[in-house]
């Protein structure tokens, strides 16, 4: 019976004990803004993981699409998520599923942290970014291209 | 580009949009008590599911083992967990790890619901119930004892 340490107790304000606040991803890799991360389960035996990403206000996660796909739980505050052509307002604890190859991007509002639990496959494809004409086919819908460019 | 409904907002109190409120396991092949099951998301494209299991005050899951491990959060309230022999006090946003063929059993405390999140893989064995022998071997720690007699 394996009787180690399996619980990790939250240690403030959205953290967890022994987890460590990490860069989203590494700088100029990709555009975004004021947004972290953390691991929360990342373990051979579960096949996938469960990372929490956290915004600032004004705060954006990268605009890409990639073949793996995302189970978003919003966990903090409220924002904005483009999924495909398709915008939606999120608040805590709504559900977001982000099929595979599709283009997506998650923005915090104005005045509060905007926080997000994303269930993803431990082996995984890298991230593409748009192209020029793919952003542009995106900008076609007035809303979406008011999104990208706030 | 995939422009479906995407988004599940959360609908009430930890309930969400199209997502059907189910029976923990199926009634008398276990032992558990008060507990709910919610499939927040499972999909070929992600090989892992997210569940929201829900106890009402005094309510309790399975003790059980199995070869596959779970990730799971606290999200609603507190209440006691068994991993192999340690007892441990859970409250939201904790996590528990529970590693593969380790016995182990969530009870919420008597005043309050208690609700947790639990990712697993897609693909998984089914859960073993303790023998005799093997619950009286979990009971020679009176903690323990104490605990799965409440």
């Amino acid at each position: 019976m394996d009787e180690g340490p399996h619980v990790r107790q939250a240690s403030g304000s959205f953290r967890w004990e022994g987890v460590e606040l990490l860069a989203y991803k590494e700088e100029s890799s990709a555009p975004f803004k004021a947004i972290t991360r953390q691991i929360l389960f990342q373990r051979p035996e579960l096949g996938c993981e469960l990372r929490y990403f956290e915004m600032q206000p004004g705060g954006y996660s990268t605009l890409e699409r990639h073949e793996h796909a995302h189970a978003v739980m919003i966990f903090r505050g409220r924002g904005t998520c483009l999924v495909g052509g398709q915008l939606s307002e999120v608040t805590a604890p709504g559900l977001v599923f982000i099929p595979p190859m599709t283009w997506h991007q998650f923005r915090a509002t104005a005045n509060e942290p905007f926080g997000f639990l994303c269930m993803v496959n431990a082996e995984r494809d890298k991230p593409q970014l748009p192209s020029k004409a793919e952003l542009r086919e995106l900008m076609k819908d007035p809303a979406v291209a008011a999104f990208l460019d706030a």
